[in-house]
């Protein structure tokens, strides 16, 4: 993370990985993911996450995970535990599974309907 | 829309757009897509959405949509609507705005937290 982040100032924050995965590889992928998101699902100040794949193969993002927390500071502590971390390298060694992610954290900065509660 | 996408049966989809914005144009983005958003949140089967922002100038992808339709044919009818169809032009023609944008349709295939309830 780099120094021009704009402070939050400890409110919520998502994190959100857009994913170019090849199509044959995605349900492989998908279980490592699984994997990944039930130790996520149970980190201090985890608030909900959703796994979204396309529903045309010709998507060039074919995953999208959005994930939202309490603040900053749980999404780093929990991307910090060492079984996460053991889980996550088990991903990127998988040689059936070539993924090119883009994980950023982001704010929400407008939101409708059933999104409003942020 | 191609041939080759998978049947949802019905069921809600979820509509991304993940755009790359040049940082300096984000404003005069964000409040283009106000307008948008405020037709779009008046559609019938609109469920919700939001509007994320990176924390980072670095990322790459500064600006990522995420809606939830109650199903394809809604959310295909809310962006035929011809004043929606007006904004979208005023926004593509902008030249203060050059952005990237990578829009889909997905459906959610896991879910954790505050998130199980689709």
């Amino acid at each position: 993370m780099s120094e021009d982040i704009k402070p939050v100032e400890g409110g919520p924050v998502t994190f959100i990985n857009v994913f170019e995965v090849p199509v044959e590889q995605i349900d492989t992928f998908i279980a490592h993911w699984r994997e990944l998101a039930k130790i996520m699902s149970t980190a201090p100040g985890f608030r909900g996450l959703r796994l979204h794949r396309a529903l045309s193969s010709r998507t060039r993002f074919q995953i999208i995970n959005v994930a939202n927390w309490e603040s900053r500071k749980a999404w780093e502590a929990a991307v910090a535990n060492p079984e996460f971390q053991v889980h996550l390298g088990a991903l990127a060694e998988d040689a059936e599974v070539q993924i090119s992610a883009n994980p950023a954290l982001y704010e929400v900065v407008a939101a409708y309907g059933d999104h409003e509660q942020a």
